[in-house]
């Protein structure tokens, strides 16, 4: 019974290399959480997700206690038994898609009520009920509920969410009592650089296990979320975890690294498989590309995923094109392997000394946009 | 550059085991072929199909022949490359399909002349292209193209099935000309029992590598079936291999072994589980039923498959029930899985000189409906 412990052991400017010990295993940060919404990573068993070099997923909250039910999960021994995932989870607070998917939102400073948009039925969310759920799901890291404005919401209502979201996070300390499990607070406040400074000053006096950035990759301009993180980031607690929700692009996330985060969740490398579009080493490809109909060479020549080393591109194109779900599955495998090997080698690259080459390389390359080489798409 | 070569190595009865040595490996039969229409066990890696102890499978020239086309299969080094797959393969000639999934079709006795399914576009299969076309696939055992009568088709159109693929299959045979690939007949004759007779004579005398019973399980009833396989498999050559296509349930299947039938190929076990059926050795199992919701027992408590091994029942429910296709993958693995166990129970059972008690047993449990068992649907 303990909850996450972090160690640091290197660093190259802000950018850190550290062990994270958890109730389920260590993970090496900087660490890129694949998404596992419903319980599981879409298309992979657990065995292929721990081959990409996860040791930690994200799962959603809101979801989950809509399907199969928060208490279902607790009943058959908490997340990691239903789904046979030996690592390490953080569970997200269902905040997010209460304010993305649900319909018939109602908020107010108590908690937020919502149909489900799967049948319509109620449910209600405050930080006292989320905490229980998160609790039942027992993840190894829960987060605070909190309020996401929409993107572009003005000053105002943005300070309003953040004041909102102070006091829920300060409800959800008071709520959280699972010893083994680590309690994360979200730093709000847009792009408004002295809301997200005043409010993440505010979060770190309280205690909480870890912090995140949230709010950001929702549509704002890319300069500005590169200046909420690189301000932000590094006045948040250096003893603790540092997690940037909902990032991003291989740049993106090498960005938060340069500025100290350590976590990192995105659903770009498996959603993104399921329509076809394949992260490698010199950019993106779209597989549907009549270019690759003969092509014999794996997704990546530089890539050691079983899909890279069983299969080629013309056959990932033909099972891509009649619809086959083998072709989701060992796409979603590479793509979640490239997403571990860029984090491996950052680790590498700031234990080298070497961190910015390495992002600025990876910037150059795997960040290509399908529209711009005629080489990949 | 060999053919297929078969040596009998036990029997009981006309059930028989053997051995078919392959261009791609040893074949233990009684062997059920898995269908992997497009050149894929759909939602399966080759090496999830191999452990579920299957050395041969099925492809489907049809689909093959339309998407990608079997020039460029061809260029890919043939179908064992395109697909990596290291064992066996059979390819059925296409004719089935065009039966009953092609449009606008036209048959003479030269050939048929279809529309895609896909497309609407236009092609022609006679004896000789069908042949060009399956040399081009490269699979082990090729099939000849045969005239499919529809399910209660009239005696006298039977008949002149029955004639044009004699006719057809003799074409075939004149041209076919790869070394390393065999060729099997079809008898044809629905259920009249005399014209299956004749014509398992008649295509006997022609020196194929194999010999097939086809147009059965195609609706007519079961008893009709049984009386069919039981008269006309031990007429059929006994130093070939001989094979019943498209069948079925697992006591079908060993009521077909119990006649001397060596290979088997069908998509219940594969297109049954994307449907949500599980097939176990205490019957059938629908897991979308409610009764699994919290059920932490395996699909099946005697099974060995990653499956079995890994996910019980309510992850399992939940996982088809939120409509991730990582269920219809699992429970594929196991189906799969389960017919090869099926087929493996019956070589040891051939061996031991217990078939017969081993077939009614099977026949007792596995085979119970959905319907008539509430402990499983």
């Amino acid at each position: 019974m303990m909850r996450c412990d972090l160690v640091v052991t290197a660093s190259d400017g802000h950018a850190r290399v550290c062990v994270l010990t958890t109730p389920h295993g260590e993970v090496e940060t900087p660490a890129f959480m694949p998404v596992g919404t419903a319980a599981a990573v879409k298309t992979l068993t657990p065995a292929e997700v721990v081959a990409s070099g996860a040791r930690m997923i994200l799962a959603n909250t809101y979801h989950l206690m809509l399907r199969p039910g928060a208490e279902l999960i607790a009943r058959a021994g908490g997340l990691h038994r239903f789904m046979s995932w030996p690592g390490a989870i953080l569970t997200d607070s269902g905040g997010y898609q209460v304010f993305s998917l649900a319909e018939r939102r109602k908020l107010d400073d108590d908690g937020v009520t919502f149909s489900s948009h799967i049948d319509g039925s109620r449910h209600r969310l405050t930080p006292e009920r989320t905490m229980e759920i998160e609790q039942a799901l027992g993840a190894d890291v829960a987060m605070v509920l909190d309020e996401c404005p929409p993107g572009g919401a003005s000053r105002d209502v943005v300070a309003h969410a953040v004041r909102r979201t102070s006091a829920w996070a300060r409800r959800c300390l008071a709520a959280h009592t699972r010893p083994d499990q680590s309690l994360f607070a979200i730093v709000q406040g847009g792009t408004f650089l002295d809301l997200r400074m005043e409010h993440a000053a505010e979060l770190s006096e309280l205690g909480f296990d870890g912090h995140a950035l949230g709010g950001l990759s929702v549509g704002e301009p890319r300069e500005e979320m590169s200046a909420v993180v690189s301000a932000v980031t590094p006045a948040l607690p250096a003893d603790r975890p540092r997690y940037l929700m909902g990032v991003g692009t291989e740049a993106d996330i090498l960005e938060g690294v340069a500025s100290g985060v350590d976590l990192f969740d995105c659903v770009l490398p498996t959603r993104n498989a399921r329509n076809g579009q394949v992260f490698t080493s010199a950019g993106r490809l779209a597989i549907r590309n009549a270019r690759y109909r003969e092509d014999p060479r794996p997704l990546d020549e530089t890539c050691d995923c079983a899909t890279c080393r069983t299969f080629d591109r013309r056959y990932l194109r033909h099972l891509f094109t009649v619809g086959d779900i083998l072709a989701h599955r060992l796409l979603t495998l590479h793509n979640v392997h490239h997403y571990g090997r860029v984090m491996a080698g950052a680790r590498a690259a700031i234990r080298a000394g070497t961190f910015e080459s390495y992002r600025r390389d990876v910037a150059a390359t795997m960040n290509k946009d399908p529209g711009n080489d005629p080489e990949l798409c």
